[in-house]
């Protein structure tokens, strides 16, 4: 049993190595490295897995190389359009945003949605007006928007791909036009942790999909598909192709192969993740389990990672680790 | 075995008998039964689950008692916001929408974001222009407000009442102010249905809470939420306090339990109802089974509903559907 546990996760799929610059995927190695470090340390000194799980995620928004926050993908209006969730193990309480535009921090918002009580999932303007009440710092659109993004969006309309179809594409053309990485990667980012205490907790947050149609909402900001947490069973932030994910749902359905099942963590987080696969989705998820483990079962070539085990942050990208 | 199965609800809550005018709650029985006369028909001649269940909530979000479609509550800002799922226990495929405005039955809308089968969830005017553009009738958003719900949400906003607030109050004060029994109840709409090809099928429809939060999105187009069906299991629709049934990812346990836990459709979705009460949540859920079972449970004093057993439709409101 380990004593607390931590993962996050800045996204996955295709990344393709060839097309990968080395001091961007440095950058990118070194800044999950920094906020897992953090986070654990945070951890060690007994704060609440809530708490950490928020504040990695925070970190991960505000970092422009993943897809959530600043630097998040555009839709195909042009715009931002941030998703959020998490989830405390201890109670079940929960808190999400969906579809905000305004809010710098989109998992503070859903973070005021939970600490408020009322309500678990607020959308639109409403839950930008919800966080400003509530003092979340709100920025302007325009905020977000980065030149990598408005090339991407750019790209992507010239080509008229449409949200959800790089995956498919790059099944069929791996070497196909120089996108760069993070056009690449089903962008999402996600903490999860077990606390000194005992509790477990799950955070997400997500732009979505570059020149996703205005509205599409993916299983970042619902609970159960990719957010979840029981302290009983298991934390889980999901990332990938979210249609396949709310279909199977399946951060709850790692939970229930658990609680009901008996199934362990490993197995059921496999076994939940090889569903989405049957279904013809890809992906991964992370999990933190109520003794301490730690698992990162992804189907895609690549899932931006950090975990702590053995008593150090480990930085993944790639199947292998150590070739990272 | 049965053949087929069929089971729909029109809301759950306290539904203060003592404050329901006869002719009101015969008419409210009399569409009921109708509907599930009808989806019953369908089902014996061999039509699917999937368009079964869509027809007959088309009807339940038609009809002005219910809170769904026509007639649907009032936000604070006094305008409907729609939400609604469907779900193919065949292939798991599911399309859902929230935060609709102008689509006259929102669970086509849904449906046909289950036929496009790129996304799952769209929201806002987002979900609304993807319907118009599909054929779905829209409509003016006055369209949808009727003069009693105009009256409720005055009531509402002198009392200065929020959302969903009126289980608690009533638990409270259960002989307060007279309210009508719309007010009163958690409004949802829903069907679930299994097909003498076996095939499994769940909808659900809302306008949510009287005075809510603008943005505030319950759990009926959440999947796994309010809405599920997969073939191996059963179909559930959920109805009641949103929020609690979110965080009880509800539907999807009731699968779960069956799939992973070896129980029987009534032990599965009590067990998973009686945790949603545990949390503080009320309401209730229709599910039809596998082998053609259906079940009705609720922890609120009522819950409109109408089912297929032994060969003929029944119709109940309180908990003895004999002496409604």
């Amino acid at each position: 049993m380990n004593e607390f546990a931590f993962a996050i996760h800045g996204g996955a799929g295709v990344i393709d190595p060839a097309n990968f610059a080395p001091d961007r995927r440095q950058a990118c190695a070194a800044a999950l490295r920094g906020i897992a470090e953090r986070a654990v340390a945070a951890l060690a000194a007994g704060r609440a897995a809530l708490d950490v799980v928020e504040q990695a995620v925070v970190e991960l928004e505000d970092c422009e190389y993943f897809n959530a926050g600043y630097g998040a993908v555009l839709n195909g209006d042009g715009e931002v359009e941030l998703d959020a969730a998490l989830m405390d193990g201890a109670t079940r309480a929960a808190g999400a945003v969906a579809s905000a535009r305004r809010t710098r921090n989109p998992v503070r918002a859903a973070r005021a949605v939970l600490d408020d009580g009322e309500h678990v999932l607020l959308i639109g303007a409403g839950a930008d007006a919800f966080a400003a009440a509530r003092g979340v710092e709100c920025v302007d659109p325009a905020w977000f928007v980065t030149d990598e993004r408005r090339v991407q969006l750019a790209a992507a309309q010239a080509e008229g791909r449409v949200s959800l179809d790089h995956d498919e594409r790059y099944r069929d053309d791996a070497r196909g036009p120089a996108w760069s990485e993070t056009e690449r990667k089903s962008g999402t980012v996600g903490a999860v942790a077990r606390d000194r205490a005992g509790h477990l907790a799950a955070a997400t947050s997500t732009g979505g999909m570059t020149n996703k149609r205005p509205g599409r909402v993916g299983d970042a900001p619902l609970i159960g598909a990719g957010t979840f947490a029981d302290d009983a069973s298991c934390a889980v932030s999901a990332t990938g192709h979210g249609e396949y994910y709310i279909r199977r749902v399946l951060a709850h359905d790692v939970h229930a192969r658990i609680a009901y099942a008996g199934a362990t963590l490993a197995a059921a987080a496999d076994a939940a993740l090889a569903e989405v696969g049957r279904l013809g989705g890809t992906g991964g998820l992370i999990a933190v389990g109520r003794d301490g483990d730690a698992v990162l079962p992804f189907n895609s070539p690549g899932m931006y990672r950090a975990w702590y085990a053995g008593g150090r942050v480990h930085v993944g990208i790639y199947a292998d680790p150590e070739t990272d």
